[in-house]
């Protein structure tokens, strides 16, 4: 690889369409020129706690991510080295032993409803985007998620919403729509923003010969 | 020509640094590949008004446009034919005996802060974009570009912002950046969403050959 990788920074809300909007963009390109690090995947580990002290765990609060881990991941391939991101496990909040291995790239997107939050990941960012719905639009689309692939009842995602995915959106995650340099609204299926962020993928992709 | 112009609609209250984008959109291209449709060319006549009638005109609300003759005109453009963009006279609110002569070119850019609210202008747009800064950023652009350049005081300034433009930008501009397809935060200084559009005008533009 020449020069150095192109890092596009995805944030939103839960239920914005932020993950649509990364798949779409990382599918305008070859795949072997875009890699995705995930926020979410840095979680830290909370196997020694009790199951009440896990269910009291506040996973939209910037502190429950090792974020210091992920921005030295995002160092190494910026350096041109691989690293090993980790595998999360959501059921027994732990890491899994496994990881996946990940090769420096023309383009690397970092996605999560916090990224813009945290000034060590930003001011890495060449492009910030921050996609936006409605909040109503977002909730509903959580609500049926959570209901249909992860067999969540009503009240509990309600109850979820309400203790902490609405207040540490209020508090984290809204407030950084202002680092954003763009904003998506509508969503997932904002066919123009995609394709101008596709676009500008391109044009510097083929500007330093398919790797910059 | 070959082809359809590409459409690119640019709006976003008073002071948000919508005319900045408008100028280093068009920067980023040939001169004579685009052209600029400004909204507020398109005033209608108050020339038969009295003094105290032409002071309590509301220049913040649709109606004072002739949206009608905006969309003629660009529709006239899209059909390869050539308009005669009306000058306004703001001393005496009336169009002056002169006009611009705008030939149709592969990009057409139309700004001013309504033409997002306008359903007969957003729907000829291929990219809808919303310049958009905090409110108090604006006042401050906007009474400073008052004082300085237009020798108004502080106060007629303060006077016309609450009594019209404040009120009209909560009825008719901030309901309209729903419409955007994507928004642009920092006002006329965000070098990367500018970048963004123009690296697409110019892939547009390349695709068809510099003109589409």
């Amino acid at each position: 690889m020449n020069g150095r990788p192109l890092v596009i920074g995805v944030a939103g809300g839960s239920g914005s369409g932020k993950t649509t909007v990364v798949r779409r963009i990382c599918g305008g390109v070859a795949p072997a020129t875009v890699s995705v690090l995930h926020h979410d995947a840095y979680y830290r580990e909370f196997s020694g706690l009790s199951r009440e002290e896990r269910d009291r765990i506040n996973f939209d609060h910037p502190e429950s991510l090792e974020t210091e881990l992920l921005v030295r991941h995002l160092d190494t391939l910026l350096d041109g080295g691989t690293i090993q991101m980790p595998v999360y496990d959501f059921t027994d909040h732990t890491r899994a032993l496994e990881t996946v291995r990940v090769e420096p790239t023309a383009v690397i997107v970092v996605d999560g409803i916090l990224v813009l939050a945290e000034p060590e990941l930003r001011q890495r960012m060449d492009i910030r985007v921050f996609v936006d719905a409605d909040p109503d639009v977002r909730f509903i689309r959580r609500l049926d998620r959570d209901i249909t692939r992860r067999g969540r009842t009503v009240e509990s995602v309600i109850e979820q919403y309400r203790s902490t995915v609405r207040p540490m959106h209020l508090d984290f995650v809204e407030p950084s729509k202002r680092w954003a340099d763009i904003i998506i609204p509508k969503g997932g299926h904002n066919e123009v923003a995609v394709d101008m962020i596709v676009t500008k993928m391109h044009a510097i992709l083929s500007e330093a010969g398919a790797l910059r």
